[in-house]
């Protein structure tokens, strides 16, 4: 494969309250993530999110957090598969509203934050919310971590899914993540960074911190919006995945 | 006109908290208005709620309320007209994802207490609501008050609206409710309240409290889902409106 | 000893939202658990809360929960030591408030929900607890279950504790509570649940899932203010205690 | 009267979301008011800002607000007496606690954005507010517009009172502000504001739009902690007052 998709979290403001970089960022990446009123977003932030996304050309996807904007979705939370089944379909519908006012679909879903992590995790969150995402439109592309149990279960129940990997993190040789608790789990080097997304990307393998290759579908890149130099890297690493060849484009 | 909708609020529960006899009424009714998250209603009772509104074969609408789920959406609140716009647009996409997996379309928008109000006699606020229901999409049905800035606004955006009358409530001269403050402003005899919607229903008039006839379009009754009485009041008014001549049903 | 508290959660209405019998159950224990806005309770029904269980002679306590309404603070979440303090430390003060104005002081702080759980096992929060109890005010007693990392924490900072046991619960061989999902969790016979009690305020024990004895410090039971039989159940057990000789006082 | 206080709103972060700037103005004030978690501000906001406020030598005031932090607490909303009341006990409470773990008192009371606005002309809403503040101390220092209903209520009540004036802002020959939706509502020239302000501290007069001189006790002054030029304009004005012989200090 010769392409790939670079992503992105934006709409994250709240009433008054802004975050940094969020919208420059939209000249690099092809598809955003757009938060829906649980853990960020609120419904003005996200009518203009929707239409600055579109203005830049970038397809966008609905991106659901639990439901502590004091956590910013951040901390994980006992809920039932009922529940995240519910609130993936509420959050959904929101900002498909957002779209249809523009006349425009919906491209993706992809979970925010702990949601996130759970989903990669626990089998049954991960089902929850395929399933949720599949009864609102089997047309969305469900994005999940690489070889996760999200993407997983969105297979299983007929989704297409995107295997988002992480240009700026380590892996382990059974292809997860290397806790942010561990020295090695960041990539500091943006070329090093830049050159593992591009092997992803190429070979479909990433060298694990245990030495050994692993197989991973790199279909999306998840770029950080905010940080210091996030913009910067997002420029740089679409501009060498150019150089390399790569086409950035989204799915639909 | 020989023919009527009858409307309730439902899924008004929260979390652990539910309210009384709110399903219980879904068998007189022809339309129900569901709560979308923001004055009451979370995602689990919506999908809930959804579910057993179709079960008794009620049409379904939207029920936007003010962002306020400890007044209940019953205090005004000096919102703008895009926090309006924002808010409606928001909460009419929630639910359609929840009619959306059982495969079905959403009638019909009914602003919540205080929104309504504020919608029923400032036109900007009227304006604002007409426009994102409209814009979300042109087919579903604007329910306001009688005569109202908001009827008006959404006939004059080129949405079908259904002009809202009450059997409990007394009318001014003028064609506005008799303020609560007054103390002639409940019907609180049975028939009464039932010969005042049949003749607004056959006739399209009521008597104003100063005794002249109002002329007011009846296209639908609200009834209310609480109170001790509100299951029979429901049963009584559409036995009555039935043997009168009077077919309740709704729009779609 | 030859007395125990009684203790009831009370205080879980939300704005238009009731729980029953809340109020009838005053009559029957020494000691409230008041919500204080975060899992349940609003400032009004704080106000009314403290009132009401002043003119039964009852003694207050705070109920800090979560910062989850929707789930009733019946989620664990994943906060960390300084979360937990901060919000601890946040709800006895807006609970004081309300009892200052009626010239009060308050007793004790129980957890509510999923943080008494979390901070029945883990350390790290129940330090966190103990240490925002302790630094509101020395005085205050900190109630957690009996023999629990939060009574140990609580001991441990200087606090007095009151250790919590269950009537309607059965126990394992190690002190914990057996798990709900158990079939034999609860005791479902008043009898039964009685006679433990009793046991557990007498001899300081109580009969394990396993068949041996574990030595329990019971000083105060937890009633349940929900439920068809709530009532009953604690007029039930005060009677029960006081004439086999258990006085049943509240401990300021 | 040589002497004034200079306050200004701290404490307005929430979870992720930061404004600019507030830590860097307590250089310059003499007095804080910090949000209590309503309109913003959330307990581990409260905790370090009161940390922070007291490291200065600042004083210290509870900042309450609307429950509307969407709206940042600056949409009116119909609140009754008794909610005014409740939600200022509840807020001064759990700021309350946050200073009593430092062993430090409560300043003063300042409601917050349009909580404030209502208290100054809503004599209902102001007495609601006074009276919760001397409820829960009658030592508190009650901040609110010079010469409004709610100077008036507190003073009534038996409160000590600070009359607020601001710089930037211009007079009506009735003593109100001059409304913003006015051209002529803002000060921009920093010289002329800070010479209203001199004047009003010295000679207890300013200037009204209509050209007359207006009676205006000026106890504490408004500075504005966010915007481009809060800073130096805080700066600006200490250094000024105090050229001017005019002391700043707090008022415990």
């Amino acid at each position: 494969m010769n392409r790939v998709d670079l992503n992105c979290d934006i709409g994250e403001d709240f009433g008054r309250y802004t975050l940094a970089n969020q919208k420059e960022i939209l000249q690099y990446v092809s598809s955003a993530n757009i938060a829906c009123g649980f853990h960020a977003g609120d419904p003005s932030v996200m009518r203009e999110t929707v239409k600055v996304a579109l203005d830049h050309g970038v397809k966008i996807g609905a991106h659901p957090g639990l439901p502590d904007l004091l956590g910013f979705g951040r901390r994980e939370m006992a809920i039932t598969y009922q529940e995240a089944y519910d609130m993936v379909v509420y959050q959904i519908g929101a900002l498909q509203a957002f779209l249809t006012i523009e006349g425009e679909k919906m491209q993706h879903v992809k979970p925010h934050g702990a949601l996130y992590n759970m989903a990669a995790k626990d089998p049954e969150i991960a089902e929850a919310i395929a399933k949720a995402v599949y009864d609102v439109s089997p047309d969305l592309i469900l994005f999940g971590l690489a070889s996760s149990e999200l993407t997983k279960a969105g297979e299983k129940i007929g989704l297409r899914t995107a295997h988002e990997v992480f240009a700026d993190r380590t892996y382990q040789k059974d292809g997860t993540l290397t806790s942010r608790k561990q020295p090695d789990a960041m990539i500091t080097d943006q070329n090093e960074a830049v050159q593992q997304v591009i092997r992803m990307v190429k070979e479909g393998k990433v060298k694990s911190r245990q030495g050994v290759d692993v197989l991973l579908r790199a279909d999306t890149v998840c770029i950080h919006g905010d940080g210091e130099h996030a913009v910067d890297f997002a420029r740089f690493i679409k501009g060498e995945l150019l150089k390399n060849g790569i086409e950035v484009k989204a799915f639909i």
